[in-house]
């Protein structure tokens, strides 16, 4: 990791002499989701106190049609993508910084006039052990500002690169409790939101508890405990108490309801819970909230927190309606835009889980797998390029992927993914 | 007031809907001085509350050139700036909003694309009673942020609009004060900076004290009246025998010295002391750091306490090196860029005081009155005026005003400003 960590450090240094030197306007554009929205807030700390203005923008995806219209007038600050669009931003001839930690279509720190900093180009696993808010920390770090750790760790929570923390992100955590900016113990998940307990169990969805997804039958099942449902806070006692009693409906769940939780230096001072309320602005379009949030606006937190709430009490309703099949070795369901691969994820327990809508003629996938079914072989990029065959198209990653095929295809492409997924299953 | 405030009230919520209903980018250019930066942070906060995501610049001056090159793809909002550049705001047929307190070139609300927000417009003098502050406020308060009040009484100290605060910001004031989001009491000067008190004195210009501005006297003084110098806050006892005892030095600055301090909802929490941090950092330059500064970032805040006690310091150094120079009715000096205005002011006490520097072939001119020199009839704008009988130019308020002459004409002109000023005051 030293070795590796030099050369990043490097990089930052040079990142940091070229935002130095610049005395034009200097426009970021970085991604909608939480990694996205936490290294939109580092670039934002960052530039403010290195006294620059700039242009924020939040976009959805970096499509070729984008990156032509932008003015070559600028410094660009391209967070959470860029890496992937890099010819086409050569291409163009744009003066940019590229902050990104998906995989590069060129190698290479310089091109023509962009200077790139990605963990792959290091040997570092971009999808495990490196996020965007990681990379765009980096750069705070070039500036001493340690204390914007919190918001790279809220990055990496939001792309699930946690549990344990590995590589640059490991590096990052430990300087950052080193330094005192964050704290570390474990706890119930269910103390981090503040609200009463029973609201906080109802809605949980990491893990989801499908027999306590009804807030009276959860304030019954704590009465009976012997816990007062209207408490914000759980004492060891009875966090011990409800965890052995949950454990007894879901024997799989201790390591997600014990957490190592992370206090931080911000207004919403648990870094899981700032990154579940920035997922659900990024969720519902809200992305000036999100930035306000990282920049602790009070007013944006409070919308960030009655965001949060309503998308978890929809993700909850949309859990309970899907009628959820299943095949040999696979499971699956029909659901909403916009919700499939999420619930997708939080259904894959024991089989992979595949959710899909149609939109028009086509039918729209999303494949889900835990950790455990990967390192038991499953390999979801592969299932879903299996689309091709019924004249569609599909891939992503092991873990998580995504296909469209014609709608009339649905359950033969079903029962292809079926069989695959058997014989990569040992 | 209430009658106006309706129709002020009426067009922030048209402007709120202008907001609401754009959904491209939005470019809010304000000026980098207290009162813009103020008005700056409340937009800032404004439109991340209301989801809007924005480019923001800050300029000295908004000039022709600068409205030439705007891109009229955007909606612009100008703040503290555009109603004196409305027309040709209107020729480039930018969709725009002005929040402006300086005369309007229009005395109108709507114009083509523009719509204008403009206490002029309303009866209400933008010198005394309106900044841009308090009108960038009356938009954050069409969305029910009345926590901004702060930022909007920030930037009335800024433009010297306090003591007593009248017409709108006077209402702003009051509703701050009933909504709890400020607090008034009456507190010593020094109090306000939380730092030794042997510092707070000695660098002090509002109001500057000759007699003690060097630490080492400043030390030996508060000593000797059995105050601990290193005090960071003064009781009310101490606080009246330091003030009784200035007061045998410089009789006339007892309202200088017990002010009502406000304190705000910032983490800067004196709004006397944000508005001379923001001073500075628009002084220097710090444009980026004096938003981070309102948003409450703490390294901005760090880096704003820095330049504030870099510009105290640098500011009394130059006070001390002037050399003071008297004609009958006024004093003159000799001074640098950037401080002339400052220090003329600072120096204004019995008399206007002039300050001067030579830039190439012509000298530039500061001229600053008081309150109750203007009411004995000095008016500066009309004086500064008379360097059209030297060739140059001049204008301005009648309590501050500047002229340009060739730089040989200097002790003419200032003879002439003598004649004419002994004629003014009664």
């Amino acid at each position: 990791m030293i070795e590796n960590l030099k050369n990043l450090e490097s990089v930052a240094n040079k990142i940091k002499n070229v935002i130095d030197n610049y005395n034009g306007y200097i426009r970021v554009i970085t991604h909608h989701d939480t990694d996205g929205l936490s290294s939109g807030g580092i670039l934002v700390k960052t530039l403010f106190r290195a006294n620059k203005l700039f242009h924020l923008t939040v976009v959805e995806h970096l499509n070729d049609k984008f990156i032509e219209n932008l003015d070559n007038r600028y410094l660009y600050i391209f967070a959470d993508m860029g890496s992937g669009q890099i010819e086409k931003i050569r291409e163009k001839k744009l003066k940019a910084i590229i902050l990104d930690h998906h995989p590069p279509e060129i190698k290479a720190v310089e091109v023509d006039n962009i200077i790139q900093l990605n963990p792959h180009i290091f040997g570092i696993d971009g999808a495990k052990e490196a996020t965007a808010s990681s990379i765009c920390y980096l750069v705070a770090r070039a500036y001493g500002y340690y204390d914007l750790s919190s918001l790279a760790i809220v990055g990496m929570i939001g792309d699930m690169q946690y549990n344990p923390f590995l590589g640059l992100n490991k590096f990052i955590v430990n300087e950052a409790r080193d330094k005192r900016y964050i704290k570390i113990f474990k706890d119930i998940i269910f103390n981090i939101y503040n609200v009463e307990i029973y609201k906080a169990i109802t809605y949980c969805t990491k893990p989801y508890l499908p027999e306590h997804s009804s807030e009276g039958k959860v304030y019954k099942f704590l009465k009976e405990l012997g816990i007062n449902p209207e408490k914000k806070e759980l004492d060891e006692k009875e966090s011990k108490k409800l965890v052995s009693h949950l454990l007894f409906y879901y024997p799989n769940i201790y390591d997600k309801l014990m957490i190592d939780r992370i206090l931080i230096n911000h207004k919403v001072s648990d870094a899981f819970l700032l990154s579940e309320m920035l997922n659900s602005l990024g969720r519902f379009g809200k992305f000036g909230v999100g930035i306000g949030v990282c920049l602790e606006d009070d007013e944006c937190i409070k919308i960030g927190k009655e965001i949060l709430w309503k998308y978890k009490k929809e993700l909850i309703s949309e859990i309970r309606s899907v009628k959820l099949k299943e095949l040999k070795n696979i499971k699956y369901f029909e659901g909403k835009k916009g919700y499939i691969g999420i619930i997708a994820a939080i259904l894959a327990v024991d089989k992979p889980v595949i959710g899909y809508y149609i939109d028009g003629d086509v039918a729209k996938f999303s494949a889900r797998g835990n950790k455990e079914l990967v390192e038991r072989g499953l390999d979801l990029s592969k299932v879903m390029s299996l689309a091709k065959n019924f004249g569609g198209t599909g891939g992503g990653h092991n873990i998580a992927s995504g296909a469209v095929v014609p709608k009339d295809k649905i359950y033969d492409f079903l029962k292809l993914i079926d069989e695959v997924v058997g014989k990569q299953i040992i």
